[in-house]
C-alpha cells in the first residue's frame, strides 16, 4: 500500500507519500481500507520528529480516518467487512489502509458522509472525554474555548452549546461570525482583547466554570483569572508552552482545578471507554444534527505537506481532510 | 461570655481572654456551650491579621469546637438542648458559647469524650472532602500526605488506611515511629531525602495517585514528579508560598491533575453538605475505632497563646485542645 511516510524529520516537504506493507490485523483489530484521515496538530510535530508514535501504533501520522472494513481479526466481534466505519488511531491514518483495535471503531454517524466521518473521531474523543467526562460540564454552566476555529474548538462549541451550556470562544475576528452559527454566545478576539476580562465580562464577572486550552503555559495565569468559583481547567496542548506560574492562592480562593490530558498516549482499553462513551452521547446529537462535522476543505492525501502549511498559518476554520487519491 | 480576642493583631500574646457580647442563635443556627475548641493554622494567620474572618462569622478565632447544646433557633430541628455535640464553625471556637449553622452540628462519635471530639470537624471535613469527594482516593491506590504530623496528617494517614490504600506520609524523623503506628506504610523525612524519589521508591515507581497538601508553591514541582498516572494533586495549605512551576508537560505526560481548596470560605450549603458526607462515611470509622482523635496536649483557652507557640515551633503531633477553663 501507499502511506505517508517521514524519511527525515522536518518541514512539511518531510511528508512522502511512498510504497511500504500492508498491515495485517491483530487478533483484536479490523483492517480498515482508508477513505480519508483528517490533519490534527500532534501529525506536525510527529512530522518534525517532536512526538513518537505510542508504542505498538504505525509509524506513519494519522489519528483517525474514515473507511470500510476489509479484514476482520479472530476475535473480534460486532463489525462486518464492507462496514462504513471511522476510527481512532493511535498513528496511521495517512495511508490507504491501517489496522484498527477493534475497540476505537465507530459507525459513521447518520447524516455524515464517509470521507467527512474521518473529521470526528478525535475531536469527539477528546473534547467528550475533557469536558463532559473529566470536567463534568453542566448545562447551567459556562464553557469558555480556547482556539474556538480549530477541529477541537468547533466541535468543543457545538457540543457545549448542545448539552446546554453557554460557550465562550476566542478566535482570530475573521471566524467569529462562524463561531456564533455553531453556537458561541460571545466571542473573544485574543489579539485585541484580554481573555480574563471578556470573559467576566461575558459572564457577568462570574468567570467560566470549565474552560478547554490548547496555549498550556502562556494561558495558565489567564486561564486562572477567567475561572469562575469551582471552575475546571483542562489543558490539552502546549501551543504556547509547557511551563507556566501558578498561584495557588488564586485557584484556592475560586476552589479551582487544573488538569492535563493527552488521548495518544492512553491505553487501549482507556481509548476503547471513551470511544464507547462518544458512541453512547455525542453520536446521537451527530445523528439529530445538533452537531456537524466542520471542514474546511479536503486535500489529496499524496499532497498532506499542502495541508499541513495551511494548519500551521492557521487560516482554516475546522478541519482539514486527507482524502485517499 | 468570655473570649479569645485580638485588640491588634501580632504575635501570640495578641490573644486576649476578654468579656465579650454572648452570642444569640439565628433561625437556623444551635447555640453551644463550648467545652473545647482545637489550634488550626488558620487560627495562626488570622492573629497576624492575614486571615480575616469570612462574612457572618464571629470575629473570634476557632474554627471547630464541641460541647452542649444549649438552644435552639426558631427553625432548628433534630437537636436537643443538652446533647453532647461537635461543630465546624466560620470561626468564634475561642470563645465560652457560640452560634452555629445546625448543619455544621455533627453528635460527639461514639468511644470519644466531648472535650476530645473538638479536634475532629476541621480535619474530617478537610480531609474527606478533599481525598474522598474531590480525589476519590480508591482502596487499591496509594496516598501522599504532607505533613504527617498535624491535626490533618494525623487524620489523613488514618482515613486513608481505613479505606485500604496505602499511606506514604512526610514528616520529621522523631515522628516517623507514631505516624507508622496510626497506619502510615512509608514515612519520608523531608529535611534529608528527596520526597518525589523517596515516594516512588516506596510505590515501586508509580508515584502517588493522590496527593495531600499544605505546603503549595515550594512542593507544586515536587508534587507533580511523585505523581502516578491518573494521579490528583490536592493543595490545602500555602506554607510553602502561593506560587510556584507549574509544568503542564509533566502534568499531562501523567494525565494528572492540581486543585486548590479551601473549607473556610464555602457557603453554608456546602459546609452542611460536607458535614452530612462526614457523618455518613467518616464518624462510623471512628465509632470503630479505626480513626481516633490525635490530641497532643490540653491547654485552658485563656492560655491560648501558649497553644499557639507549641504549634509554630512545629513538635507538636495531632491537635492542640483548647479547653474552656
Amino acid at each position: 500500500m501507499k502511506a505517508i511516510t517521514i524519511p527525515e524529520p522536518g518541514g512539511p516537504e518531510a511528508l512522502v507519500w511512498a510504497d511500504v506493507p500492508d498491515p495485517s490485523p491483530g487478533p483484536d483489530e479490523v483492517l480498515v481500507d482508508v477513505r480519508a484521515s483528517a490533519v490534527n496538530r500532534a501529525d506536525l510535530l510527529q512530522r518534525q520528529g517532536l512526538y513518537p508514535p505510542p508504542k505498538g501504533a504505525p509509524p506513519y501520522p494519522g489519528l483517525e480516518c474514515a473507511g470500510v472494513v476489509s479484514a476482520l481479526g479472530s476475535e473480534v466481534t460486532g463489525w462486518e467487512v464492507g462496514q462504513p466505519v471511522c476510527a481512532l488511531l493511535g498513528g496511521g491514518g495517512y495511508a490507504e489502509r491501517v489496522a484498527v483495535p477493534a475497540g476505537q471503531l465507530l459507525p459513521v454517524p447518520e447524516g455524515v458522509d464517509l470521507a467527512e466521518a474521518a473529521a470526528l473521531p478525535e475531536v469527539a474523543c477528546t473534547v467528550w472525554s475533557n469536558v463532559v467526562r473529566l470536567a463534568r460540564l453542566g448545562s447551567a454552566e459556562t464553557l469558555l474555548v480556547h482556539g474556538g476555529g480549530s477541529g477541537i474548538g468547533t466541535f468543543a462549541i457545538q457540543l457545549g452549546a448542545a448539552l446546554g451550556a453557554t460557550v465562550v470562544t476566542t478566535a482570530r475576528a475573521a471566524k467569529h461570525d462562524r463561531l456564533r452559527e455553531l453556537g458561541a454566545a460571545h466571542t473573544i478576539d485574543y489579539s485585541t482583547e484580554d481573555f480574563p476580562e471578556a470573559t467576566k465580562k461575558a459572564t457577568g464577572g462570574r468567570g467560566a466554570d470549565v474552560i478547554l486550552d490548547i496555549m498550556g503555559g502562556a494561558y495558565l495565569g489567564g486561564n486562572v483569572a477567567a475561572l469562575a468559583r469551582g471552575g475546571r481547567i483542562v489543558v490539552i496542548g502546549l501551543q504556547g508552552g509547557r511551563r507556566g506560574e501558578l498561584d495557588l492562592a488564586a485557584l484556592l480562593a475560586k476552589q479551582g482545578s487544573v488538569a492535563a490530558t493527552a488521548l495518544r498516549s492512553r491505553s487501549a482499553a482507556e481509548k476503547a471507554e471513551i470511544v464507547r462513551g462518544v458512541r453512547d452521547e455525542v453520536w446521537p446529537l451527530i445523528g439529530s444534527g445538533a452537531i456537524r462535522p466542520v471542514v474546511d476543505r479536503r486535500v489529496p492525501m499524496d499532497r498532506a505537506a499542502e495541508a499541513h502549511r495551511v494548519v500551521e498559518t492557521n487560516d482554516h476554520l475546522g478541519k482539514i481532510l486527507l482524502t485517499v487519491p
